[in-house]
């Protein structure tokens, strides 16, 4: 199936948001298959936004693609903005590499290794600076959906997720998910921390402090300040943000859209934990079986799950009335224009 | 008179957009007052933003007011956005010091000297990431305006005017208008840019390259992308971004609005440019004669004129229904708030 549809979805002004933000946390060897190197993975969010954006990851000179040769979601992303006309802003929430497109920078610093216990030194000015944002978008757009591009994304969404007592099992951008890995970074971060399972559900931005990323401050700032219908676009990454949401005790009108690949993973647990949680979740499927480029049937084995708000934009644009084979359609343009005949 | 109502002035989603830029030509001894030295005007427009949005010119130690004590023009921006609740937009269109608070980064280069006749390297890409951006903005808002602060930016404004074939007479920062050391200025960037009075009438582009500054190119590439209603919020710099847009041709519905200040300033000739360029201008007179405050009652002799879209940011306050007292009023708190007994 396509999309479950969204039961009340009319908005007049619809934006899509992409928060982006480095991690040190990307950096552990084996953790992150967002970036061809380890160090390299700082380069990723600026290709990513700029791939969106442009058509052309300009930071980076590799093809956006892993090495097998499934390419990056943004270029789901990216059709989607194609199709639907629906403007799409960039958030730098701390980035060692700007994209070489526009970027709102609110001023914050990259996100440490989780490790040591102390891994977003600003996560309170995040969130107000991205809270006082949310409130201007939210009176220019009556429907917000909010991506994002984070290496190290899923191992800060199991730190933060175990402090507020969860034991979200995170999906993985590698197609075999280093859960064990995963979970002994967060030990680590954890023990130095001072902190154990759950004992951070009362004060969920010290949680993000302590293991998680520069982005969920953002994220859940933004949907603060927003007022507005708002979606969270993304996979584990994205129930972690929600985690903080219910935590903060903030009540808003928020639901969460990932791809099939994510919600349908049975290393992770998506459902069940939006289930927990209590928020409304939607999962599309681009139906990439189908389709005629090799690259993009990868998706299907797990090769490439979610990212840059992949599932949040295909979501729009089935809620924008596009139909699956439209949007596959869309993408497979997308990828003949980037990468020619190499994910033929 | 508080201000010419505007004839079909009814907004659904109007948007305040502020853009900032850096230049060396502001370094220049006695070009600009915007900032305690010329040095220090690299700071002034990130104040100039913070002061905007939080009521606090971080950046800077200073208080945000002229040696004798009239405040920044900023005060008045801040007290129309207080008064109209519309979101307010900062655009970092090539800064040295970015502000504390979030804005767009475009990835401009700071502007440089306009004596060496190569001041904006990037002006076609400015002009483009900036159209990009104004075709979002403006299926968010139906209704933008664009102020700016950009120290020095008087001196490109004359140098791009003379460069499109006009005599502008260009404001000033300083109470006494500096304007044979602008012309020396201006003519010695000419000459090593070999260009001589409008001889670059069909190139404005190449004219801000040679003379201008980055927030001109982002200015006229925003108006270019927005295809919505919008209003240059300022002086004689938007005089020449109107020159600019003009010699582009493109057809836009364009005006421009700044205060009594810089309208009635004899040494300048705002509005016979403007009639000359053919656009519809406004004027707005805060009424500070009546101020309770003398760093205010400062502005009437031309201490201080316009800047930071003040006057833009008053005719947004006058169209929303406020009256002149109310207007002065909201200013005179807002001073209260920042400069306590420093202005009384």
């Amino acid at each position: 199936m396509w999309v479950k549809p969204h039961p009340d979805f009319n908005p007049e002004k619809p934006l899509f948001v992409c928060i982006l933000a480095s991690t040190e946390t990307a950096k552990i060897p084996n953790i992150s298959a967002a970036g061809k190197s380890p160090q390299l993975t700082d380069y990723t969010p600026a290709a990513d936004a700029e791939l969106v954006e442009t058509g052309n990851a300009i930071s980076i000179s590799e093809p956006a693609m892993t090495p097998s040769g499934a390419p990056t979601p943004a270029v789901l992303t990216r059709a989607s903005m194609l199709l639907t006309d629906i403007p799409c802003l960039f958030i730098n929430s701390g980035l060692r590499i700007r994209p070489k497109i526009p970027a709102i920078d609110i001023n914050a610093q990259p996100g440490g290794d989780i490790r040591k216990g102390h891994a977003v030194v600003d996560a309170l000015d995040i969130y107000k600076k991205s809270q006082a944002l949310g409130k201007k978008l939210g009176k220019l757009s009556d429907f917000v959906i909010i991506g994002e591009s984070v290496p190290g994304g899923t191992t800060t969404a199991m730190g933060v997720m175990k402090a507020l007592g969860y034991d979200g099992k995170v999906s993985s951008s590698f197609p075999e998910n280093p859960l064990s890995l995963k979970d002994r970074v967060v030990s680590e971060g954890m023990k130095h921390a001072g902190i154990t399972f759950g004992s951070l559900r009362n004060d969920p931005l010290r949680a993000v402090e302590c293991l998680g990323d520069p982005m969920m401050a953002c994220a859940a700032g933004l949907v603060d300040g927003l007022d507005t219908k708002a979606v969270l676009a993304g996979g584990t990454q994205m129930v972690s943000v929600l985690g903080i949401i219910k935590h903060l005790d903030l009540k808003r009108d928020v639901s969460i859209a990932t791809t099939c690949y994510v919600a349908d993973d049975a290393s992770a647990n998506f459902r069940e934990m939006t289930t927990t949680l209590g928020y409304q979740a939607f999962a599309a499927d681009p139906g990439f079986g189908n389709s005629r480029l090799a690259g993009l049937r990868m998706y299907e084995s797990g090769e490439v799950k979610e990212g840059v708000g992949a599932g949040g934009a295909m979501f729009l644009a089935a809620m924008m009335g596009f139909s699956q084979k439209e949007f596959r359609e869309k993408v497979e343009e997308v990828c003949d224009c980037i990468f020619g005949a190499a994910i033929s």
